[in-house]
C-alpha cells in the first residue's frame, strides 16, 4: 500500500517534471538543480555564479522548509529569485518548479538555478525537469559522504565540493573523496570550490556557459 | 489520501514509540536520539562520549543512509553497536528501533544512544521512544540554521552545537545561533562542544549522567 502509493507519487511528479523540461526546451532555458546538506553552501555558491557570469540572464528558484532568506540573498546577489516554502516537506518536485516557473518570464531568462531543500537524502529521488542536477558538499562534512549518501551521488551529473578553504583546518582526503564520486558516478563534472577565496567559481561559471550556448545551437 | 496515509504511519510510529519507551523504562535505560545534518559531527561526538564517559554501559544504535562505518567506528570507541541500514529511507523510525532493541541486552545497558539518519528535516516528525532528542548542528552549516530548519530546533529537548574550534576561521555568530534556539525551543539544554579539543564533551556526559541517576532514583 505504502509502496504503491509512493510509487504513485514518483510517476505523478515524472510525468510533471517532463512537462517542465518541455517548457524550458521551449524557451531555451538550461535549468540546473542543486542538492546538498543544510549549510553545503548551495546559497553562496548561487551568489558568486550570479555575481561572475556574463551575458546570461539567471533567474533562481529557491526551495526552503522554512524563510525566504536566501532569496532575499539572491535577490541582492542581482538576480531575480522565486521562493518556494515547503511548509516542512524535505524537497521540493516538479509541480512546485512548475509554479514558480509559471510567475516567471521565461522567454527572457537564459539560466534557472534551482536550489533544493537542504537535504542529502530526500530530493534525489525527486526529479523536476531540470538538465543537469549537482550535488553540493562541503569539507567539514568530511570525504566519506558519497559512500553513506550514495544515491544522491549516483543521480547526479556534477559534483561540487565547496569551503575548500578549510582543509588546511581538518582532515580531509579529497583523493578518496573524489575516487568514491568515481566509483558511483563517473561521468559527473566536478568542480572544487570556495566562496571565502573565490577558487573555483570562474571554471562552474564557464561549464554552465558551455552549456547554455550547446543548447540554443542544437 | 495522502495526507491521511502520513497520519496513519505516524499514528502506526506513535506507538511503536510508546512501546519503545515502556521496554526501556522498565529496564532503566536512559535513551536519547541524535539528529542532525550529514557532517554534523554525531558519530564523533558519540565517540568521545564513550571514551570519557564512567559508570555506565553505553549501548548505540547508527542509524545511515548506507554502509556500516558508523558501527564501525563505535565499536573501535569501545560500545556495543547495533548498525540499521534503511535503504534509502531518510529518518529511522520506532520499529526500526525496536528491532535493534530486541537484539540488545537491555537488562545490561544504561544508556542507549541512537544516531539518526543525517537529515536536518525527516527525523523530526518521527518519535522513537527515546527520553530525549538532540539536534546536532556544527559551526560550519552556520548560525542561520535553526531558523531555516525550525522543526529539528523545536522538538529537541536538547542542543548540541559543534566544531567550535572553526569559530576563527568561519563568520559564525553565536549569539545570534543561540538566540534563535531560545526562540524555538526555551527550555532545551545546551552545549557546545568540539571534537577536536575535546571542549564540552565533559558537560555533556555529567548531564547524561545525572539524568540517568535521576531516572533509576525515581
Amino acid at each position: 500500500m505504502q509502496v504503491e502509493l509512493m510509487a504513485n507519487v514518483l510517476g505523478d511528479n515524472d510525468a510533471a517534471a517532463q512537462q517542465n523540461q518541455q517548457l524550458l526546451a521551449e524557451h531555451n532555458v538550461l535549468a540546473v538543480d542543486f542538492m546538498g546538506s543544510p549549510g553545503s553552501g548551495k546559497t553562496s555558491i548561487l551568489e558568486k555564479v550570479i555575481q561572475q557570469l556574463e551575458g546570461l540572464t539567471v533567474r533562481v528558484i529557491e526551495g526552503d522548509v522554512a524563510t525566504a532568506n536566501d532569496a532575499a540573498r539572491i535577490e541582492a546577489a542581482g538576480a531575480q529569485a522565486f521562493q518556494i516554502n515547503t511548509g516542512g516537506m524535505c524537497h521540493l518536485n516538479a509541480p512546485m518548479v512548475r509554479r514558480a516557473m509559471d510567475k516567471m518570464d521565461l522567454a527572457s531568462t537564459d539560466l534557472l538555478l534551482i536550489e533544493n531543500v537542504g537535504n542529502l537524502v530526500c530530493p534525489a529521488a525527486f526529479k523536476l525537469g531540470a538538465h543537469f542536477r549537482f550535488v553540493v558538499c562541503s569539507v567539514p562534512e568530511g570525504d566519506d559522504k558519497p559512500e553513506k549518501y550514495p544515491v544522491a551521488f549516483r543521480t547526479s551529473q556534477g559534483v561540487v565540493l565547496n569551503k575548500l578553504d578549510l582543509i588546511p583546518h581538518l582532515s580531509f582526503d579529497a583523493e578518496k573523496f573524489w575516487d568514491l564520486c568515481q566509483q558511483l558516478q563517473p561521468e559527473a563534472v566536478r568542480f572544487a570550490t570556495s566562496c571565502t577565496t573565490g577558487e573555483g567559481i570562474t571554471e562552474l561559471c564557464q561549464w554552465l556557459t558551455m552549456q547554455h550556448s550547446q543548447l540554443t545551437s542544437a
